[in-house]
């Protein structure tokens, strides 16, 4: 018999769905050490703390997350509600020596970043951020062939985060399902939503962002907000963009907004080497895009390789060659690494200390669009 | 509390895996009127049921489908073993009483095809065929434009399904993972393992094929029988191309290969009608094309729709715009659909009389092959 | 001084701007032999032959091309004019010991074009046919790639000529322009107008078609004719689909239509072969497709290879690396390959008896697609 | 009888002979007012200049370009030599009141430019600057579409000109076909061979850049020289980037670098807007992508319109549609502008003054990747 990893999930909306489907999944695909339970999950709102309970197989809900917190039949606690509670609950969570799992980003600024790293650490548990983008086949595929020196000194690296789903001036700000436009519980805009998922990334593959300049703008100025009735001024930043150089000398532009009319969700990347380039986009999140400028000089051209194969990351765990699966699998995999990380008893990135890097970058960038000039990260 | 719905699963393969996970999946992202249970699967060999059975959460394992057949607790047989055991387990299943349902094609032959129909007709017995492409979110979409006549008069149907894994002459044929290469087992080549797929969609967006001229070809003559160790001729369609009049008058080409070097599962279809026309790729599965010919003249072109909003088939129940799912969701769509219509008392189709017309149309296009005619399908 | 070839250009249409910009340019992009002179064009209406003229610099205009065949200071008549006209012209410009090119397709049937093969063969006079698409770089540097071995056994092609200009059943038929949808002057629709391109270049990458079975459709029953304003049965193929079995064996599907709405010209081709594939596809003429099953396993893909560097066909003549050339430039290239094989005294493919064997093989098509039996195509 | 244009060329090499193309095409496709005639090229090597002429038909030339500009037989200096000739030439031209017709950029620097412009305005000389991308036809359709108001405010603008060909450290720099490497003859690196283009479109579809904030870098720090064989520092700009503010509140990011590996001539731009978004891309220059958010929601998609109809820009003067063009088109349809503008009277876009403009956005973005601080364009 496996040992049992009783899972208390602290959020039922977007994220605690990706983590309740994932808690789920793994077991099916992967040969893990652990049998996880979900056991409970949280929210203030009863009914729909109970109706969540139902839909996933939760053995029980509750409404306080410090009764969670504190449950001795309580493994994990996973942080999959909004920015604002994340301080709070992974420092309670840490201390009643809870392993501790934690949605991004983990704070809303690095001074509550910096609080939970040092619980975390100081209890010694476990720990880890869903920065799940890493665990797109494809993209760990990215990081195996930069690892293995295909790509040789790195020049470029541009990345893009576009959405369009803020657009119009008609939609309200706070409250359930828009606290992202809230930046008291937010923390940012689209620079801690959705750029830290391009910086997690792009450290992972490239190394420490030593200094940003960058240009930040608010489109709507004021919004009406969902809870109170009324127009208030929009105070999170609705586009970030920013050029970087990294501590390798590779150049780069980073660029988030909410603005993109036709762009849904269009995280992409490429990065330019002296001997090799990859592209890759989240709209088609299978294909690597792979150019490789030893092949023949007359043969040489962009590669579309679509990362389904038994011998590509994480895709022998399920179907055959070809056949494609999702973004859910993304959160998945981070589920079973985790898993096997911890049978293991080895860390697994990114781990809270390593999410802090990401939020010192987020921070100079902000820094940068008010201050106008250059900044530097600081590094974790 | 809702009524169980007791699965009895025979097949542990891949389509075991792809069935077992819908039955798993679908209660956390469909609201059903049933709440499945995985009671028990079947295989012949009791270390490998066993292992699938404790990988899956199923209550216990079986080795004789016919206990599983006969077994009162047992609610739906779902039939996910190898094409030559479909008959016999269909059949007895219906004769049972069971809720039957069955993995593409369902005989080997249309004569067992029209005993499978005849059976579960005679029993009342709601049955359903796996054709799961169906149930791409952008396929149905396709369906759904194609029925509110916004392509009008259809000229053309084209589709393919290319595959490359049996170009080495040194794959062997028959046993286990094998037993599509032996006609014995699986009745035909591509031609009832793929273009069975291309022929369900084609008539369900499209409507009957009124008649076939077709080309097969066995490319390696001799393989390696895996379980004999011996070579014996190769019996099955490498590659099978027909032409086709559909019974609306369109005119249409398919091919179906396992040697179109560089194509894992292209799975492709294409419909040019009067007024618009319609692309599909099961390799980016996500995205229809659509060419409307009532756009303004010099804005005409073909438009890339990423099918994954709201108000998209299917879609609401899973992510959020611009977030993809991947070939495992048309099997859970398939068993949520399931579930509604018995709970509706609707069949859901499509059912195994529309199968039987599938399968009269591969009959055809391999005795068109062999005849050097046309030929022209049954009717179903 | 370069020896000067005077040019009596017969026709004034698309081809005869295509040709007489093929004779302009070559001369400042190629090193010739030759420096072509644009002597004469001739057409019916002196008023229409007068104004092109003056646009392309022909010294002098001619309204019978008798008299242009018979001219002394002739030294090549290139045919331009519609298709009725390709039989008399030819037969003449050989027994006046012209040098003799021909837009596509020779002649309306095999009857003619055997006549005008048999001419200028027995003339001994320098021959050839514009099938233009031959001298796309991407589409030479797909028949070096082949003739070099890399795709070892072929299995598959699959070739579409796909065009929707002529949907509208408003759309008159005959005279100036539409000429094409007149049999009578065509020869038949797109079987002789479209298909023959994708025969000529299948042969030239493929070898010698052995077989087929065809499938043509007239969709539009009647038109109003232009000249005679009357209602008249249409007599052309509006649609004409084949399956063929190549002397080499492999297998492939070919299909052009006027009826594919959303496509403008979309010639496109696919090869499959044991070692590697290619695709190519004149709406984005410069880019040639390649499947290398060589490459490493975990990084095979298509490549996108975007034929524009100097060590591709023709490329170095040009821009620099990355800027396209167009579709005028293939007809540039065949006029520069012509003078350079005249220079050199060898014939320049395709040659009149080598259009006979496409003309044979558009017979063929015509005739299974009203005998509705397997045909084999005559050798040239 | 056309009135004759009398050209002088100033330069043999890559932008010699576009525009030496351009004039010859241009007459054969367009009606224009004038006939070129191609009188004279210059450069200092007699062979070379004898050769050039030989084979674009010149009827002289000449190795020093004063005596061109004061030839009284001449109409039009056309300037096409590197840019350390342009300040020279064009104020000796407009003096001697001949049409100057420049080579982008204007001068080496605003110092060069404004002087420029000031001697063709006080000379009263049509002028003309070859920023060619513009009379791309899907970049025209795109000025035409803003220009209509259909995209509404716009939010961002991000473009790129990627290019890889100086990667290899062997490289040398200087002397004849790598001028561009040496800031003494070019001014720049690719701040003003590439961004200048990206920054001359940008200000025309989407107005004045108020700021800049820029990352400029020289990957290898020295090359040998190619006329001393000496190593020497290199002193251009390898790669640039800049963010940017436009005066209508968009944001954008500019990227040029050559040391994309992968990428010939990469030109990419994409514009959002409250309404609707475009994209294009060199490498297949006829497809302009156009998502619009007025389409029916469930149908939203980035569409794919191959500006090939007559309907289109500059398309109706060439083939049929689905037919492409090329790169060098872009320069023919400049001349005929030019030609017509000059018939008519009015000046033909981009002017001296307006390439001005964007030579003080190069300048700024030079400075801001020295100061490391915001900087303002000055405005011409």
């Amino acid at each position: 018999m496996k040992k049992k990893l009783n899972i208390g999930m602290i959020g039922y909306g977007f994220m605690g769905r990706t983590h309740s489907n994932a808690f789920t999944k793994a077991p099916h695909f992967f040969d893990l050490p652990y049998e996880p339970v979900l056991k409970t999950v949280c929210a203030r709102n009863a009914e729909k703390a109970a109706a969540f309970a139902a839909q996933w197989g939760y053995e029980r809900f509750d409404t306080d997350w410090r009764k969670v917190v504190e449950s001795p039949d309580i493994d994990v606690i996973d942080i999959a509600s909004p920015n604002d509670t994340h301080h709070d609950i992974a420092i309670a969570a840490a201390a009643a020596g809870k392993i501790v799992l934690c949605e991004k980003p983990l704070g809303r600024n690095p001074a509550e970043s910096e609080a939970m790293v040092a619980a975390v650490e100081k209890a010694g548990v476990p720990n880890t951020v869903w920065y799940n983008y890493r665990r797109t086949p494809a993209v760990t595929m990215a990081k195996k062939l930069i690892d293995e020196g295909r790509l040789g000194r790195i020049f470029h690296y541009r990345t893009v985060f576009l959405q369009d789903w803020t657009i119009s001036p008609d939609l309200p700000q706070g409250g359930e399902g828009l606290w992202r436009l809230d930046s008291a519980v937010s923390g940012s805009g689209v620079t801690g939503d959705l750029l830290a998922h391009n910086i997690d990334t792009a450290m992972w593959l490239n190394g420490q962002i030593s200094e940003v300049s960058a240009l930040t703008e608010t489109f709507i100025k004021t919004r009406k907000h969902s809870l109170t009735g009324e127009d208030q001024a929009v105070t999170i930043d609705d586009a970030s963009l920013f050029l970087a150089r990294f501590a390798n000398g590779s150049l780069a532009t980073f660029e988030a907004t909410r603005y993109a009319r036709g762009h849904k969700a269009l995280y992409t990347f490429e990065i330019n080497g002296e001997k090799a380039s990859i592209k890759w986009d989240l709209h088609d999140l299978h294909r690597l895009e792979y150019f490789d400028y030893a092949d023949e000089s007359q043969l040489r051209g962009w590669k579309s390789i679509h990362i389904t194969d038994g011998d590509h990351p994480y895709m022998s765990h399920w179907w055959v060659p070809g056949l494609q699966i999702g973004y859910e699998h993304t959160f998945v995999h981070q589920a079973a690494d985790f898993m096997m990380g911890l049978g293991a008893g080895t860390p697994v990135a990114p781990t809270f200390r390593e999410a802090l890097a990401t939020d010192y970058v987020v921070d100079a960038v902000l820094k940068s669009g008010k201050s106008r000039q250059w900044e530097t990260p600081k590094t974790a």
